[in-house]
């Protein structure tokens, strides 16, 4: 049995783009598979009392150049999209929906799909439309997806997700856990990695 | 001519200890010496309207694993002081008079012995009689620093150094600033080395 790892995640948020790029091979190259859970940072947000980086001027100035400076050393495409950030209710409810319909492996494909045009291309993500069309270039029937992200089920499924998560102790993302031991920040892969071959030797 | 790095901390920063630790050795393999700059966390907290990581039970409860977890792998010694965090003003103050009259040589000594104290050790190191013993033992008169720590001018230095802090854009910290490029994070210490790396390589 594939023991799983889990990976809480934000579309709108540019260090989890840097996470969602690599996770999945991380993890396959110790035989794991990743449960990837979208939550909204905004919620968390509202959780902790903190404001977001975006909403520091100080902070959002920095961090502008730290991603910039992750994304050339992980070789990956980065620019932010127009009008940043937004509140993106769409792709995590997609997500949600292409899960039970179609299953884990092409709700991550959109996933990933989702992550690399709002980070990699710098492309707003948020209407329905884009991400049906996202949506669509995985397989996803995307007639039954615009249907379906309405949908009160939905709607609660993802308010669940998020309960869940805070209620794990998840206060900001990317967070990742692994046999019990959470990592929060992109930058924290490297540790993960240790922790999937310390795993793999207790399980060898 | 030595360029300097400029390296902005609180002693209340546990991650600021693991930064401490390491980064004049870092900083002397490029040929470069460490400005040490101390600054108060509750003052870049009121700045930026955040709460600091021990005040949210979630993200507290992650950061003292990560803390351990991280000392682990740099193999530091790592205990929190009893009653942590406190607002510790004396070792700050402390530092800026042994600055100003002893060099920054023993400064950093004396920086150096109070994180190693507090967070190699946990001892509480707010007191003036504890950090008077600490600059005794670094060669600093004990008794001139019992007196300056309480003077105008060094308490009106240490405002004026975090005004300063805030105006370079410092949010939080431990915070390095390498030829114009600033890392944010105890976990930032590999891109400072790479920055110094490149910046050696410009000037030879």
């Amino acid at each position: 049995m594939t023991r799983h790892i889990d990976f809480y995640f934000d579309f709108t948020s540019p260090y989890a783009y840097l996470a969602a790029a690599r996770i999945d091979t991380l993890a396959a190259r110790h035989g794991r598979e990743v449960r990837w859970h979208p939550v909204l940072l905004a919620a968390l947000s509202e959780a902790t009392g903190n404001k977001l980086a975006p909403f520091i001027p100080s902070k959002w100035n920095y961090v502008q150049k730290d991603l910039a400076r992750a994304a050339r050393r992980l070789e990956l495409p980065f620019q932010l999209p127009p009008a940043f950030p937004q509140l993106w209710l769409n792709p995590p409810r997609a997500m949600l929906w292409i899960q039970q319909h179609h299953g884990d492996d092409v709700a991550r494909a959109f996933a990933r799909s989702c992550f690399k045009s709002a980070f990699g291309h710098g492309i707003n993500i948020g209407s329905i439309d884009v991400v049906a069309d996202l949506a669509a270039r995985v397989g996803v029937d995307a007639d039954g997806l615009r249907e379906g992200v309405n949908s009160p089920a939905i709607k609660e499924g993802l308010k669940t997700g998020i309960e869940a998560a805070l209620a794990n102790g998840v206060f900001g993302v990317p967070y990742v856990v692994v046999d019990g031991e959470a990592f929060w920040g992109g930058d924290r892969l490297d540790c993960v990695e240790e922790a999937l071959r310390a795993g793999a030797a207790l399980a060898a």
